[in-house]
């Protein structure tokens, strides 16, 4: 490369900041995590770092050291002191000039935030509304990727609607999952879900509300619903790691239940609160 | 956000670079062009623009002045001073501490490179070897968007097995088209590809290989092929920007046609050639 430009000005080759040849922002060639913490210990770290592990398997990057990412996020999580927080990390295959293929010593860069965790609070006592988007992510949502352009996309048309989240419906008309969580749908005395496949994410959250749903014997059924079927739901909600469950009480502008979170799903968020006070001391 | 890291190295919020707050990195969420120059002169610079324009607007990138874009390639092409050049452009929604939906007043980021263009002579005169995939890619591919992680996992494996490009294919077993260029073959005495959809870039170099075969009066079909059928092809090619057409000689290992770069293909390679010559001086 001999030259480059940001907005009007133009550098030479060798000035450029590495970031601006991350091929996180060329091709979005990189995998991530968001946790949360509670009265000061992260939530489900290992959980979070072994899925990061598989991410980063499968799409290749190698030479990243989990023992490493892990003092990272414990030394940044304890210079922040902030014992409600949103950590968010990401490892992108590393800097070069734009170039699909990539050299095999490239070496990865590491990046991290953390801030204040929101407060849920309103969502969680009220519920929010949820409005269905087609699912344009790529094929292997498996994978937590940095391709999310189809996620901000449906969540920005949620928003639009006063929507909390966009849910996502597939070709054959199934709900997938939420852009930015899972979805679950209490219909009579069971709990449903989408199964876990190459298109959805395997969401820790998602995992907590399963062992919550069995602790307090909810029947869970894995099996994927279409629209119709979610809108003539009990109760709804999503299952996220920053928010843990939020209630859902409108989906495309139909009232759910009685307009307000349902008696499982208070019954799961209580039992989910109790997972918070149990985990384990950082290692 | 309170802190960020990058590497070992802590950082206070205020302190960080905003390149790292992009929203390109974050989530792809951004729009790209790559062209070529040929002796001195931006090739197909309009249409280029053109596709970015609606590219843009496709994921609601407001506030970009094509015009100025314009300028700047210009301005920075006529600094570059290279005759044969890659010149490659991205913009992003802005810098923002992440979050999936954006606000309003968000500024764009304005990102070019500009390289000497390789030299493909090579590839073009002896042909290259092909690969087929799995296509990954999300289901706007007719957004040139920064989400690119299929597209470079794809291009990775063909690049494993000796090939010079690798040929998406989708879930029912149909060719959509290569993952980093478009696809023809020739089948007796017809040029065959897929039509445009919504999963289809809409390829400017494609444009101009469809205005070479009507000029030489080969007749066009728009109609999406098998793996199977390709394999069987008298002649196979592909198209993109940096290269216009670069013959292909094996498919999955099938020996296509004579192991040479086929009549009709050498045909469409001269009569693309002539555009370059025939290419407007810049405005």
């Amino acid at each position: 490369m001999q030259l480059a430009m940001i907005e009007d000005k133009i550098i030479p080759a060798e000035k450029l900041d590495p970031a601006y040849l991350d091929r996180g922002i060329y091709f979005g060639d990189g995998v991530y995590e968001v946790m949360q913490s509670h009265k000061g210990k992260i939530f489900a770290l290992e959980e979070h770092l072994q899925r990061f592990v598989d991410s980063l398997a499968a799409i290749q990057i190698t030479g990243v050291d989990i023992n490493q990412v892990r003092t990272r996020v414990l030394k940044a999580f304890e210079t922040a002191a902030i014992p409600h927080a949103k950590i968010y990390f990401h490892i992108t295959r590393g800097s070069a000039p734009r170039n699909h293929t990539w050299d095999a010593d490239l070496k990865p860069n590491f990046f991290l935030t953390i801030t204040e965790l929101e407060d849920y609070t309103e969502q969680k006592t009220k519920g929010i509304a949820l409005s269905t988007h087609p699912d344009w992510r790529w094929k292997r949502c498996d994978i937590k990727s940095l391709n999310l352009l189809a996620n901000v996309l449906a969540m920005n048309n949620a928003a639009k609607k006063g929507c909390g989240e966009a849910i996502l419906v597939d070709e054959t008309g199934l709900i997938t999952e939420g852009a930015g969580s899972a979805f679950f749908a209490v219909f009579a005395k069971t709990l449903q879900t989408s199964p876990l496949s190459a298109n959805i994410l395997p969401s820790i959250t998602r995992m907590f509300v399963v062992k919550a749903a069995k602790n307090l014997g909810i029947e869970i059924i894995e099996k994927s619903f279409t629209p119709t079927q979610a809108a003539s739901a009990n109760e709804l909600f999503i299952a996220v790691s920053t928010k843990d469950i939020v209630p859902a009480v409108k989906f495309d502008g139909h009232i759910i239940g009685n307009g307000k979170p349902g008696k499982y799903t208070k019954m799961l968020i209580n039992e989910f609160q109790s997972y918070y006070d149990t985990a384990p001391d950082p290692q």
